[in-house]
């Protein structure tokens, strides 16, 4: 196996970080990766923004209700930005935005803002450090757009905090590859609760190696969770949200 | 550099493969990374369908008007998938799956997919092959659903054709970090064309060098095209039917 291989195989989501900032160095050589990313139609549509303010930081880490993020050596937000792209048309004279507020559109900046997120967690392993992918900074879409300033046209995609790991968690294990790897149609499992009860048991023993404090509970059962009531705090407001950004009108 | 930050910053899409199929192991390899991918809050809402029957790669390829789509040693259709955790909780006796209609499980299973995407594209080019991911797909969103037998709380987010490369790209520029890189909020550029005006360059002799007979513009000119009229074929069409598949209505 080679050595990136080995990286994406053995990623674990760090979340206890040693109280070490980033150098400068670290910081450039991922955001390098993200710039190299691939891009929908070369739009290069993600924006990357290094939360340095530690007030923002800390205000960023509130929203995620994670405190490990205000303590992590680096914090990015990788924001999904047209206004970029809109404002080079502009400048050019072009007048009428109206494909921006397409569902097309919104698609081709998430790719390229989240394709970027993942190849940043990528370059960050392989320099030995840990990080984690922040999906709860859609806790408050809102508080982001303006703690970041985001003008129209961007919104914040993901969080990455980066940091040299002060824990060392178990592999967390995955489905199987026959649950999530189909051939030439989707094919659902029969029986999904027979044929997961072997992985459940896994997860369950994950868990309980973890931590003995924690929840011992089963993939089944979390997924069960998730399809609990509307999302809580202000989840249940992000297209509101991302229309009034410009996105996903039609 | 480590050779991972290696694969990562001489990343070229290859649109060009040796008429050579994957190997089994290469193909396992590849679906290994994919299953690796961080996930939002461990819903591992994503799915990976390998189109190994000749018609259906056709038909994609048609879908994409990209030939070199057939011709690719391994297509792989990267699924968003909350059918799968929905059909797991209908087994433990769950009943209310509104919740998967709101943009914040959109956003979590397209996050899942485009990551495990990502992934699976750095897991291919370190093992020497090259590859492409296909946003192209969305020409026809509902004609892949039809195709791969998609289900309600499913939709195609992204194709990755992958084989032994049979062309040499030159590396495509990016945007200079200053134009990508911000810290601790949004700033947008005062003078776009001014400050892009050398990457304009930069990227007007890529072209050129690339194929005399192609195009030869800049990257400004690039992205007034990219504001024009409303996306041709069904793309005007996603946000249809990504509702009809069972999500974004809120």
């Amino acid at each position: 196996m080679n050595e990136t291989l080995h990286h994406i195989y053995e990623h674990r989501s760090i979340r206890a970080f040693k109280p070490r900032s980033l150098t400068s160095e670290e910081v450039h050589a991922i955001v390098k990766a993200g710039q190299h990313t691939p891009t929908y139609t070369f739009l290069q549509a993600a924006t990357i923004i290094g939360v340095e303010d530690s007030t923002k930081k800390t205000a960023i880490a509130e929203i995620c209700t994670q405190p490990y993020v205000a303590e992590s050596g680096y914090l990015f937000i990788i924001v999904a930005d047209m206004a970029r792209n809109k404002a080079i048309a502009e400048a050019k004279g072009h007048e009428d935005f109206s494909v921006l507020d397409t569902a097309d559109r919104f698609l081709a900046t998430m790719y390229d803002a989240t394709m970027m997120t993942m190849n940043m967690v990528t370059a960050a392993e392989s320099m030995g450090l840990g990080a984690v992918v922040l999906g709860s900074i859609n806790n408050d879409m809102q508080a982001l757009i303006d703690l970041l300033e985001l003008p129209p046209y961007t919104f914040p995609c993901l969080g990455l905090a980066v940091g040299e790991p002060n824990q060392s968690p178990q592999l967390k294990p995955r489905l199987p590859e026959i649950a999530v790897f189909m051939k030439d149609r989707y094919q659902a499992m029969e029986n999904p609760l027979a044929e997961l009860a072997d992985y459940d048991e896994v997860v369950h023993e994950y868990y309980d190696l973890r931590n003995a404090s924690q929840r011992v509970d089963r993939f089944t059962d979390q997924m069960v969770r998730a399809m609990g009531p509307v999302p809580p705090l202000k989840r249940g407001e992000i297209l509101k949200v991302l229309q009034k950004q410009g996105f996903l009108k039609r």
